[in-house]
């Protein structure tokens, strides 16, 4: 029944569904995992990287960071999918800020920066001669109107505020870890072996500095300025060695 | 037979029906419902919220008013069904709506801007390329010309003034039970419990703050300003609690 | 046979004939009718609605007027069909008018405008990528060439000027009570009871203020200033009684 | 075999046919006829109108003209066909006279202005995303180089010069006729009887004034200048009870 | 085979055809043929016209060219297959003719003209969305660089350079009985009577002066100046009945 | 397996072939021949002619070089496949050489240009609506950057530079014939009769010199000006002459 | 399965693959490989040409360089696949690298332009009408942020830095090589025989130095110049003839 309505981005099923679009979120569904959380000093990000080899170059930028960007001063994103898509919005949403910012004089508040990227989105699921995006993705941010924010957007441009949320391989049983690991007024202290932890369950393998990238969005307790950090191996190793010690506990216990 | 016409919006089958945008409603018996009345001195919407979750941001503005977006100072609407769609139009609502401003420094007439959306999703469903809207509305907003009005539109492009009308997912049988809650004269102060009665009869389980949103659309006794407010968990707290009651009460009888 | 020609507007049948005009008056057919009447001192328009509910609100303009619109001082129309793609008309109409009036500092003539909205009608014919525009129009108006008249035209673009006609649901009947109804030199006040009459014979159950639109275009006897005038209940309601009361003698006897 | 070539404007058949251009002359055979013929002193053209009601508006321009058509001072013609597209070739016409005459200050020769038209027609049988002009047209006018002339020209955009030549529905019955009934010499007051006659002949039923257009392009004797002139019923009764009275004879004999 | 590869102009066989161009060549198999000669002081052309009735009118420009046309001063054409389409190659002839003679105040070279049209038709069977132009011509001028040609274009827009050449319906034919007919160092008068005897032969019928048209290209011996003539019926009558009793006596003998 | 992606030139075979650029090559080896060779003092082209008729006018320059065109006074070529989309490349070369030369005031190099017109041939292979050429060619050129060139490109917009290359129907049989009669440090006079011998013993018949064309590209020894010279017939002959006898010779023996 | 989501570039299957970027990626398959690798002071890139013919002309820039690149002063490129793709891509990248100079006056960071020309890549298989690029490259090249850098792109507009990487034809296999044949802190002088000796691996037959190109990015010690070094023959020689020896020892043993 599926087969007359899904090859076109355009058409709307009987049941009123639009399969281009489930199938994006399918293409998601095959990349490494991408969680955040929203803590009372910052937000935090974890990420599963697929590709790893030892002969990759962990010095050249667009492989260290092959999961978390820094979008502007205040904001940054964790994507999953296909990543030749996300470059292009990334690059939408550097564009946008700068735009906003050089217009107003003042960062863009983030959910406005969310929403002009979903409206983009959006667009590539109405129209006919293109496909939707293959790419998910998690924005952590801070601005003086409502402080640390974390959102998530999907293929069809429907975007939403979180505590805590999983997208990408696995994203439904990470979220399911989420709601139990999840306690409030955590600070990112306490929220980076959290995610670390439900990272850790999700996967197969016992986690690798390499197979991880961390990064948190906090503010300076002097300036206030927003501060995007990716985690190097050496700082991310102890919170790995914990998690796996938790979890070969839990296995042979 | 449906079948051979059903793939492109921009033709009639031979019955003269449009399949595309009739799929597109069955998008919209999919989301929450919206129901909106008409009263003496405000006009009164709540909503369903489907997508509910502990770990959900209330704070973050975009998931608290899930359902209800304020179009300019004079003028709100609810929505019901796919929330990227809702967001495109939202926007050029509130576009069309300040430059009518800007050209004539006075607020647009509720109509008018209600008839300017409409010709916009009208295009949708007679040109090629693309698919109609996915969503319908609900219009409540205040002018000097003919006071507090409600409207709503589906994706077809057409439009009506009502004084009770409900859309999204149940909306036939919520609509049924507006004709019995529906008395004329009625303040916003009573209209209130009759659409969380409604409501709350529509849904199968009980009525809980985080799954109803309610907003009202009133003018400032004093100043003659139109007000746009969103109702607070604790503000909505009591209605939910009497509409559960009564729902109970109506069960165990 | 016809199945390999009738899903596309831009081409012939073997025969001729163009699909998608005809379903599109399909589309007409399901909609209420509207009837026109050109009388010696004006033209009278009635038409059968055909959403009627005690919710709908009377006193928003879109809805009380939703068959009948002016469309400049000096001309008015009904409609039968898709309403939103008679908004479309209607606003081209609109602007159609004023652009000749800033022009040429007069009125445009009646058949003028009709001919421009029907070269566009035409236009959605002949051309891929979009539908023909589901409505049927017409038009009452008076300008100082030719005194009152009474178009029709149809979603091909066609059109003519009639002494009494028909469009929407139950055309055919409705124009063949005409021909025994109409009488040369009828007055305004003879042309609205017999219009009333034919809607009501046209008509299965008996006729109610919220179920019929009367509007008359004349000229103010002193002025000679155009004049489109909608009925109210109050001023509609002698007339429908008067045809209610013939409608039961026939019947009963 | 047709089938595979006949749903596109853009392509040839195996034997070289366009056939949407063919279908195109198909829907003209459905149309009233049009007959034209040359005379020493002016053009004359007669047309069958289908659509005649006695409620029609015979005041109405564009009811009275449904087939004749003045296309500048020197220049008119007769239509066969879908009336809302000669609507579009009439007004493509008069424009395009103007814009010479604006440009000259002198009239359009008339082959160049039958020429220009026919350049439109054909790229309609050209490119893709279109249909041909489901219409024919009788061109009959006259210029300082050629004196009177008649031009004929179909959908494909092909014309050509004629004595007397027929279009629309029978025209091959009727151009049979016009072979025996045509004169050389016969100046305009012979030919009127004579195109009333042939177009009597290929109708089944008798003629009466409201089912036929009788139109002559004459110079006045005094000043030169070119005359349209269509006439009224009453000018056209004597002419048709001629017609009668000898298909009468014909057919009691 | 060729089924799947007929039916868009912008794709090959995979024998590396180009079906759309062959049967644009099938259209003109039916149109009549067209035969052009070299001669020494000059270029003559004959073709036969399939559309030929008494009421025809032979005054009419349009009619009494319908195969020949002049380009410019120094160059004329003779066409075979659709007129329509010839008509507008044949505009964009003398357009380019005239734009580069104000470019550059002296004629266009015959053969860049012609070659500036093949680039043109060229187009039509590389890009998608039309077909290619239904139309061979031949070409016959004179330049100071290369004195007389005579030239041959089809729908693929390939060209070349012919001391004799046919086109249209029966051209192979023709182009047989041109190869015994042609002489070196023919003059014109001497060209026209063998013309005419192949075109009698290639033809069924007896040839008469209005199925055929003649015309050379030619200078004046005083001035230089190139003269495009065709000829009469009077002065074309001698030729045909020379050539009809050649006919006779061959088919007596 | 073929059928499903061959008839789109934008899409790849799951295989990664793009067929049309394939079915573009047939076309190609249907076409006459052409062969050449880089020499010490200059580049030798000859070329097999298909289309030969003693009634082709040889003084029309179009004719008289079917396959071999001057570009540059620095740049020849010898083109295989559709003469009429040869043509257009042609036209492309020639303005892109004037373009650089008016940019610069110096000639292009050879190869820029010839990778220029590669770059225009790629696009019409990846972009839809519309057909790869379906011509190869070899250009001989010199420019004194790399002095004597001689490329070679085909539909897909590949080149390449070399010693001895051929191109069209039976190249691959050529191009095995080159091998052993390439020398290095072949003087022009000497390429002449080896390519003359290729072409000769690639061919059925034997050489005549309307079936052949020769072009050389040299340089004046005394102003250092490059020449293209393409062969008359009786310069021609003595090459053929010579290569028929050997032909002869060797078939005997 | 595949069949029905692999003919456009603009659908998702319903596994969430995009069949023709993997078609592509097919067409990459059946090219020469390239490798290159990361050592402590450049770049090394070796690649293996599948057209060899002792008649190419080792002279032509392009055929020189068949797989081999300059971009930029500062970088250069190793290209896989459809070697008219990849013209086109490399043409995008000096115009980029140039503009960024001209507008910053500093050369273009590696990186940068590397994801410049993914996002070109990327709109390829996101948009309709046009099919991916079929060629995979590897970037070569020194800017004063990051030093020495290596990344390699594939069709879907993925890239990603390497210390050693394949790409081409058997590149998995080479892929494999390069993780026991990379050491860490290779220079320049140990990283050529290393990929030399990877290639040879992966190749069936023995190295010549007509099937290899090599090239090195370093700097010059005194200026700190970048130097793109393409080996000629009698460089080559020596590294090729150490590999074919090792490769029979270790055949023979």
């Amino acid at each position: 029944m599926a087969r007359r309505y899904d090859s076109r981005t355009t058409i709307f099923s009987p049941e009123g569904r639009l399969y281009q679009v489930e199938y994006a979120m399918e293409a998601i569904s095959n990349a490494g995992a991408a969680i955040g959380m929203l803590c009372t000093d910052g937000v935090v990000l974890v990420a599963e990287k697929k590709i790893t080899s030892k002969l990759l170059d962990s010095k050249a930028v667009g492989v260290r960071r092959e999961k978390m960007y820094k979008l502007d001063d205040h904001l940054a994103c964790a994507v999953a999918g296909i990543t030749a898509d996300a470059n292009i919005l990334i690059n939408t949403c550097r564009a946008t800020a700068q735009r906003y910012y050089f217009a107003y004089q003042e960062p863009m508040p983030v959910e406005q920066l969310v929403r002009a990227l979903c409206d983009t989105k959006q667009g590539y699921t109405q129209f006919g001669g293109q496909r939707p995006f293959g790419v998910s993705l998690l924005y952590a941010g801070w601005d003086e109107h409502y402080g640390f924010q974390l959102y998530q957007s999907d293929p069809s441009g429907n975007y939403g505020g979180w505590k805590a949320v999983a997208i990408g391989g696995g994203h439904a049983a990470a979220q399911n870890l989420l709601k139990t690991e999840y306690k409030e007024d955590t600070p990112v202290s306490g929220g980076i072996p959290a995610l670390i932890k439900v990272l850790s369950k999700s996967m197969d393998s016992s986690l690798t500095s390499d197979k991880v990238e961390l990064a948190t969005v906090t503010r300076d307790a002097a300036t206030g300025k927003v501060i995007f950090k990716v985690y190097e191996s050496a700082e991310l190793q102890p919170y790995l060695d914990a998690a796996n010690a938790e979890k070969e506990a839990a296995a042979s216990s």
